[in-house]
């Protein structure tokens, strides 16, 4: 009696499910390091491509490039609407109001575009069957898509595997999932003073998926009903459209391809020159935000060298990201440095966010806590942790919910192979030339490869 | 844009969410003993009474009488739906066709009826805080309210704990259960020549449960779409409602208020009589299915007198239902009677019933398999086992989801008390001085008392 008539015939008549259907929706930092490409370098030119380091897993079996084509599209041609422009000029992000200048937003609404892009299917070497696209155009139209190709490609692997299951499959695989989430909150909810946030939006299972996992640790770990001053465990979400949406804290500040494109540019000259591009890009990015958002991210080309050859200034940023090293160490390691240089690591903040899972997060919570203001970024093990809930499985052939190494790198600037070094040899990526110079000039040990799983 | 506004302003206009809402909603049993009642004792009257024998969980607390008379009172108003009556005449049970005359039938459309009832609130005693409900009248008119009233009262007691969750713990709630379900599912699913049916429907955590479990089960165990004529390791359930709907096969034969009431009855006359009653229903209950429907229930006063005891005919029945006693030990004791009585233990049926689980069913197939034809009747923890489950536990009142031991028994045939010993003196029901008479005249050893979860 009740059928929604028109609801059931929209159904039949869609022609695409949008994976990204937000401008928005995509990691915080994109738009911060937006801003800071457009205002200081508005005129160079990039490439990026991204590809999966899972080789064992082959999309193209999976994705086809002409579905692939249509998610891309969909992206191009989303406008910010009214009310998201509205709410990036009036937000108070990081307690800081009006952080996207009016000039830039002005920019964005009506000037921004992404670029174009290829879809390469190789034929020969260890990425056949892969799929790899590539971005070139002005490095402001080819930043956004780091997040929005990672999403799209990510969701297209879930939904190819969720195609081969019946309805009651369908229903035992989240059941599973939410099972699986919920014992990890308990085991997180046990702990009074931990801090942590989102930062799963790259290589999540699904958009709703994402929301479903935030809503979920935002109702579980924040608003103590018997004491409503109480401080939020769970701080906010690195997906700008997830806070926009529910309230939330938008978190996040920069990434690698900074310090990478400036190296780069800066490669042409001296040695001196590229080893202290890693100091300018903190420089520049100090006077674009007004002495705010001053996370250092110090592992793109070692982070050891990078703090031993830091000037005395760097000390006095407010804390460190940790994304590739033994976080255990770099945290110990960073906490002596501030030391040596006169500062007080409980004021500073240490932020992990490298294939963390709850048991690790409460592990380094108490490793870190009073002696340095510990908070984690929980990625993809919070937002695809669906290892071992096939409904077929355990078994042969099982895994195709398992979450994949997805990465989207910066490959050039200027026509510049751009190099990233990172602590850990497996994660690091450029021409093996490249690669072997910024190794001398950054005399960066060789440290022991980690195991990748996301 | 695509609001429903017919079907948000009926939600907003319910006046009862009804838990039973269809006559077919009960055990099929129950409507082969009405017809067999109908025929046989059209004229008998007796008392039933529902109550709670986890004496831990007050019921009163958690469910009111004025909306356990609501929920009673809706059942009592229902009718049986003219394709519900077509159903029942023209399908085939237990391979049987016209199983229900049509003269029953007749009667069952035209002058059916539910007895009042009385709801009682113990002010003093062991059933303080408990509410029992009393059904009297005619034996036709009371005997259908065991599974409603039982299915109601589970119902409500899970409503009341579903009260106290939000939105997030229902989903973490249902999440982990589904997920125990299927890990049950998952173990019954490497057995091949599996049998069991769905015998939840009395103590079910609620009605749309067990329709999931039941799909479930149906969509995980049967139809091989390699083999379709894979014969069904599910081979139905006990809930005629859901047999209808589901196009399965519903299951059961009697229960133990038929020996009871005519042991109550035959109790005026000698010690023989009261003994010999036990086979008289036997009789009774083929001359009334005509030589269909043939399973021995044997335990209402200890199984080894009656199997010591029974006149010959009694060994070339069909098979057995195990309700109390250790079912392996009971099984093992009725292939010996078999083999004693020179019938082939392996043509005839073992049906096990009492309070299993999925690890038990499965090392009972192993027992019995190749031995006699052993299936299951899976209950209360298949349709109710959220023991664990509860989204803020585990600790302290946080069992409130946990199964209960509620029964409905005949207490009165034509105002003589009735009495149940069975193989487990915690389920034995009665006055004490006529528990003791019917131990003399039966001489059932008394047995050790085995735990009663469900």
């Amino acid at each position: 009696m009740n059928v929604n008539f028109a609801e059931r015939a929209h159904n039949h008549n869609w022609k695409l499910d949008p994976i990204v259907r937000s401008l928005l929706d995509t990691d915080f930092y994109k738009l911060l390091m937006l801003q800071f490409i457009w205002k200081n370098f508005p005129k160079t030119h990039v490439t990026s491509e991204i590809h999966n380091r899972t080789l064992t897993v082959r999309l193209a079996d999976r994705i086809s490039a002409a579905a692939l084509r249509d998610q891309l599209d969909h992206v191009r041609n989303l406008r910010l609407r009214r009310s998201e422009l509205v709410w990036l000029t009036g937000n108070t992000f990081y307690g800081t109001k009006q952080i996207f200048h009016p000039d830039f937003l002005h920019w964005l609404e009506h000037d921004f575009r992404l670029s174009d892009y290829e879809i390469i299917e190789p034929q020969q070497g260890p990425n056949v069957g892969q799929l790899i696209i590539r971005f070139s155009g002005l490095w402001t139209e080819v930043t956004m898509w780091e997040v929005y190709s990672l999403a799209i490609v990510s969701e297209m692997k879930t939904r190819s595997a969720l195609s081969t299951l019946n309805e009651l499959e369908l229903d035992v695989l989240y059941a599973r999932a939410k099972t699986r989430l919920w014992d990890k909150i308990e085991l997180l909810r046990q702990v009074p003073d931990l801090r942590l946030s989102d930062f799963g939006t790259r290589r999540r299972h699904s958009f709703l998926w994402q929301e479903y996992c935030v809503q979920a640790l935002a109702t579980a770990l924040n608003g103590d009903p018997r004491n409503p001053a109480s401080e939020a465990r769970f701080t906010g979400t690195s997906n700008t459209a997830l806070a926009y949406k529910h309230d939330l804290e938008a978190i996040g500040t920069n990434a690698h391809e900074l310090p990478m494109a400036l190296a780069a540019l800066a490669s042409q000259g001296s040695d001196d020159d590229l080893r202290s591009s890693q100091y300018r890009v903190l420089e520049l990015w100090r006077q674009s935000y007004n002495n705010e958002l001053l996370i250092l991210l110090p592992d793109t080309f070692g982070t050891t060298q990078f703090l031993q050859n830091a000037p005395d200034w760097v000390a006095r940023w407010t804390g460190e990201r940790v994304d590739s090293k033994d976080p255990f160490i770099a945290g110990d390691e960073y906490i002596a440095w501030l030391l040596q240089h006169g500062q007080d690591p409980r004021t500073k903040r240490l932020i992990a966010s490298d294939g963390l899972d709850a048991s690790t997060i409460v592990d380094l919570h108490h490793h870190f806590h009073h002696r340095i203001r510990f908070s984690a970024g929980w990625g993809t093990l919070l937002t695809n942790d669906f290892r071992d809930c096939h409904p077929r499985g355990p078994g042969a052939g099982q895994d195709t919910f398992d979450p994949i190494s997805l990465v989207c790198k910066l490959t050039s600037a200027d026509g510049i192979p751009t190099v990233k070094l990172s602590d850990n040899p497996r994660k690091s990526t450029g021409p093996a030339d490249a690669i072997s110079r910024y190794g001398r000039v950054f005399n960066s040990p060789i440290l022991p490869e980690l195991p990748v799983l996301v």
